[in-house]
């Protein structure tokens, strides 16, 4: 996605770590209009795979999933909590994400009400490196019995290891920047 | 706002310690159709105000906040977070929340690029109660000298004194869905 990755090399920032920080339109500040065009381009992509839910995580993803479902018919959108929370009670679906970089494991959930074996799921997210979130979302649609029409992802560094991970298990993966490298404080595409 | 009371009234549950559950639509499954209702409202009661950018807090403000802020010309939504984060650097500014229903007291954070004194301010959350978050995020706006039109809540709790401690420091509250007391498992709105 051009537009998408015009932002990124206008403003994006690499950092010490591999870190890109797209703050000024992503994941602190939120541009609504590129999020409009993001949500346009996952239409696009999962047309026809009569996606009827959309399932993000807390917190960064959920902005993009909300505006994503805007045109998927307004559908639901669900986001997964990382804490027990007072307003979760009842049965869940867990999984357990280690996040690589912060080298903490926590809980993901979602009550199991809003997720039924006849639902058609679509997964968004803000970014995809080493997967870890992204593998906790898809098993629960696993344990759901759901089906999984894909992860719609704005930003995947395929230089990290979620992208092959998830595609090795049979999950579709659709990345609208893919970056293949960081060389110094420059931002290489695939 | 009659459909959001509906909602409520037919599918909020009251648990114990004043807790209304609002899952199944508002802070775990979100109704995007509801929620772009909601935005209108928002939009539709601060019209005039010359709102150019939303505030909220992670993370089950971003929802509303994202959907209302396409009825605001698509103006940029700013979330503070709630832990540090690498995403962040910078000036920043900071306030303290004290949740008294958790007992615990953290941080919230801006960084200072995404509002400035020219700023026009409309500030966003699901809920209202003791307004712990609310007078962070007022504090923030205060702190950045931007004019701040105004909370829009979805719902909240009249009973517990946010309301009062933000009308009393003169800031404009607007909340869709005032409830006065709980009474058994029955939700009583003023």
């Amino acid at each position: 996605m051009e537009l998408l990755k015009e932002r990124i090399l206008n403003e994006g920032h690499v950092k010490a770590g591999n870190i890109l920080k797209v703050d000024s339109f992503l994941n602190h500040q939120m541009d609504i209009s590129l999020f409009d065009e993001i949500g346009k381009e996952f239409k696009s992509i999962f047309a026809g795979e009569g996606v009827n839910k959309i399932l993000t995580l807390e917190a960064s993803g959920i902005g993009v999933a909300v505006i994503t479902a805007l045109h998927f018919d307004c559908c639901p959108v669900i986001f997964a909590k990382k804490t027990q929370s007072k307003n979760l009670d009842g049965d869940l679906y867990l999984s357990q994400v280690t996040s690589f970089t912060r080298g903490t494991t926590y809980d993901i959930q979602v009550a199991q009400k809003y997720i039924r074996a006849e639902d058609r799921i679509l997964i968004v997210d803000d970014f995809l490196a080493t997967g870890a979130a992204l593998l906790g979302l898809a098993d629960i649609v696993a344990q759901s019995e759901a089906y999984l029409a894909g992860c719609g992802i704005v930003i995947e560094k395929s230089f990290q290891e979620g992208g092959a991970l998830l595609r090795g298990k049979g999950v579709r993966v659709e990345s609208l920047a893919k970056i293949k490298a960081f060389e110094g404080d420059k931002v290489i595409f695939e």
